[in-house]
């Protein structure tokens, strides 16, 4: 089983440093360190160890370290910045493990822009040496990228020449969305195994600046320290501890303080039941402060995050995930009146983020996603995001005048705060371009809903009654739990994302399909692919024909 | 071989007729009509053969029918509008034959909008019976969907639940971003193999109008017309005679008037060269009618549209296009100035539609495009689009003084006149948000320029000299045959479509990837996938883990 645990103090390929208002982050891999057995991981390339690393180290600078407003991404090793991907790993690697891995790598490095365009904190990669693969995809995804001019060192996607396979983790996307490299130039750089030198790489727009070795290092420094200065993040803060996290794993499921994890195999479905906050919850940045990692709505984020990761990686089988809900609306609508009263305190606003960056995971995990609004539940505020960002909404209707009927709630929540990764709200995707619809949810903000106003309203899909309730539902995740799981994950991938497009979207909708569509094709992974080959000494044999 | 040649009177699967304002195509398929051995068209299903007449039935109604402001698509048959695409002929067919059955009828389908939405040509889907998959999905492409309420017909997309694969052409997307249904409606859809009744599609927005059996003449009558009455196209106009083809095929290519295709076998590449004008061209609407489908510019349209169209099917392995140009680009820009003169007259706008489409046929088209602006050519105005639509431009630089050195011009079709599919010039694209780029190339228009200065704008990719020129050429076609024709449509989809997304970049890029994954996955298409085992009684065997 893969967990997704980590501790700075443990950490085998990275180095954490902070200096003021600029943290480091160096990459070294110890080659010996891969997650798996099979290969070496050599000329710091990486695997989906090296990476939980990455996103462990991110974590603890958002919420250890507040006062950095900048983190340098660089290589611990001479002349190497990064080499992308193991290829070896990739080559021992099932499909569903190469796509999953993408998908997590994707995440990681959405989370740098995420970040950045939220929460003030800003990201340099410093390639003080070769950078190839997916290792100037991670560049992609900083800000500013530098580069040392040495005249060896290259940046390069060599996916396509070298292996049959594409850039997998946004570099096709990132070059031309983001960086705006002209499409024919892009094109030649994508298809050059041996990549660009500095100079080019400037000319071209693949980096932002250069320096020969002996200024680089002053280049990064007034870089980042003007990154930092501009950060609003707050220089005077202490951090909080994100301590190991608490949770049981046994075979029936996962357990964590608020989200309750259970598989039903034969069903070949989870149910995953989020807990509302109980007791006094602070409501003021010290009292806030004082909580830490206790804070519900930051352990919700962690507990939700890690089940989410640990199912994708370790439960394939389990293609619908059952979403409920448990516990008491209000508390839950006043913890989200607290993060919306102190949303510029950087701890909430690191919260939000978090919670930002979860919703988003949940909207791009392809599995199903049923929420079921039963007896006992509590879809309010930031719990109802659960049910927005389900295939489907199933709500107990109740005869008038039963005492306990289901209810859900909107608040300021579910207008723009958790933004998925389209930019807009889930109530704004889901009613996509109408405009007076939503204007007509924000009136009912704070409004208890029974089933039938909320069918009505459009925030249910469907509502039956307590005689068809059980076997409507058990109907529901049978038949869906029957279908091709493929051709799930397409239509999934399809009907989530109406409307505008942004680099997001297309790197995990447009650049991951193709890309899961290479990885299956025998000129990449079939015995004589590209992929297969690649470091045995054999050529690669292709089937030339254009599909 | 496949051709894609049609004329009206040997059609086997529809019937074109024209009253007034309003043309009525109906859709009636001869079920033993099918374009290959081993299955049958029941059902008012399609093959490839099915929509090259309804291709060709669109063509006639926009050029010898310019009167008609709308076409009505409806079923011939009883109770069945459509049942979409032949699950019999997908099952037998590769995979390249699918996907590039899915593209043309994708591209057909667009082409409905894009009448709509530059030429004022309207669709009007009358669903006068049962409407699956495919039947569905061209529904989706018209201006409005009218359907019959005989509490027996139903409209359904159930590839997901009875296939194992997607709904291949724009369901999913046009559900969701076109017609703005719910996403979880959509979804209840989408996994539905029963579809819905008339009452309830209307409810969900699936459709625009619904009557019962005995008024559903008359609302089909009453929209067509209003829909034609609003159209821009000319009431009182006479159409021109699309003639059959001219066309020369041997094994060296195809030979047409202005479209010269010289296949490269061992080097896995065809060269197209298009030629200017030659001769006195009409310059007047007068004239050009009476020039008809010999009108150099629509002539061009015809030629490349089908030279394309041919490789595509028949040329797999065939995965670079070199594009050149030969002639007098004064001829070219003359024949420009005329299709702006006269851009509102109707054959002009036809003309520039056809352009435009063929244009966008080139940019979705899955093999490399490399344009070679060598000694004689003539990439100007229209012709420098083919440029701009490659992958790379090659641009002979000969030394200063040199008499008849190749140029570039650029011109008004450059600017906007011939949209992508992102809705934007491909100048546009090419210099991504960079308006003052595209300020400073309008500044150039009709200015011849050389290599060098061609470069510094950015216009070609590569300007080798002559002494390098054989070599760098040989050299960079060899290169690109040698790479993964996979990861190079992977490739190629992502870099070609950079900036914003409409429905039909959505359709190409995103959908289509998935389908293309799905499409390979043994769960569709393996020994017991739900593709192959459709209609022999077994039952599809899935592996069940999610990817």
């Amino acid at each position: 089983m893969i967990t997704f645990d980590a501790v700075p103090e443990e950490y085998r390929h990275w180095t954490l440093s902070v200096d003021g208002r600029v943290a480091t982050l160096a990459m070294d891999v110890d080659e010996d360190g891969g997650l798996k057995p099979g290969y070496k991981l050599k000329l710091n390339s990486y695997d989906l160890g090296v990476d939980i690393e990455l996103y462990d180290a991110l974590q603890r600078i958002r919420f250890e370290h507040p006062a950095v407003g900048c983190v340098v991404l660089t290589s611990g090793k001479e002349r190497m910045f990064c080499s992308g991907a193991n290829i070896y790993m990739l080559g021992l690697s099932s499909h569903a493990w190469k796509v999953n891995f993408c998908k997590f790598t994707n995440e990681t490095r959405n989370g740098l822009e995420d970040s950045s365009a939220h929460d003030g904190l800003k990201f340099i990669a410093a390639l003080n040496g070769t950078t190839a693969g997916g290792g100037y995809e991670v560049a992609l995804a900083c800000d500013e990228i530098l580069m040392v001019d040495d005249r060896s060192s290259v940046v390069s996607l060599p996916e396509v020449p070298l292996l049959g396979v594409l850039p997998g983790t946004g570099g096709l996307t990132r070059v031309v969305d983001k960086r705006k490299v002209r499409r024919d130039l892009a094109d030649m750089f994508c298809t050059s195994a041996d990549g660009v030198r500095a100079d080019r790489a400037r000319q071209w727009g693949l980096v932002d600046a250069i320096a020969k070795p002996a200024d680089f290092p002053a280049l990064v420094k007034t870089r980042s320290a003007a990154l930092a200065a501009a950060s609003i993040r707050p220089a005077d803060a202490r951090g909080i501890k994100l301590h190991k996290l608490e949770r049981m794993i046994d075979e029936a499921g996962y357990r964590y303080a608020h989200v309750d994890v259970r598989f039903d195999r034969p069903g070949r479905s989870a149910t995953l039941t989020i807990s509302a906050p109980t007791g006094k919850q602070p409501a003021t940045p010290d009292a806030i402060v004082a909580a830490g990692d206790r804070w519900w709505p930051l352990a919700l984020a962690r507990q939700l995050d890690d089940a989410l990761l640990l199912l994708r990686t370790n439960e394939l089988d389990l293609g619908l995930l059952v979403l409920k809900t448990r516990g008491d609306a209000a508390a839950v609508l006043a913890a989200d009146a607290t993060l919306l009263a102190h949303r510029d305190h950087w701890l909430v606003r690191e919260t939000i983020g978090y919670l930002r960056r979860t919703f988003a995971r949940l909207d791009v995990t392809s599995r199903s996603l049923y929420a079921i609004a039963d007896q006992d539940s509590c879809f309010a505020g930031l719990l109802y995001e659960l049910a927005l960002a389900a295939d489907r909404v199933y709500m107990l209707a109740l005869p008038e005048g039963d005492e306990n009927p289901p209810e859900i709630q909107l608040d300021g929540l579910n207008f723009g705060l958790l933004p998925m990764v389209n930019g807009r709200s889930r109530l704004e995707t889901r009613f996509l371009d109408d405009a007076a619809k939503i204007a007509k949810l924000e009136g009912m903000t704070g409004k208890a809903l029974t089933a039938e106003p909320a069918l009505a309203l459009g925030l249910v899909t469907l509502a039956p009654d307590d005689l068809d309730w059980e076997d409507e539902i058990r109907l529901a995740l049978e038949e869906r739990a029957s279908l091709s799981p493929d051709a799930l994950t397409g239509l999934e991938a399809s009907l989530r994302f109406a409307g505008p497009e942004t680099v997001w979207t297309k790197v995990f909708g447009r650049l991951s399909a193709w890309q899961n569509w290479v990885f299956v094709r025998p000129n990449a992974t079939g015995e004589h692919g590209a992929l297969k080959v690649f470091g045995t000494g054999s050529k690669a044999q292709f089937n030339f024909e254009r599909v």
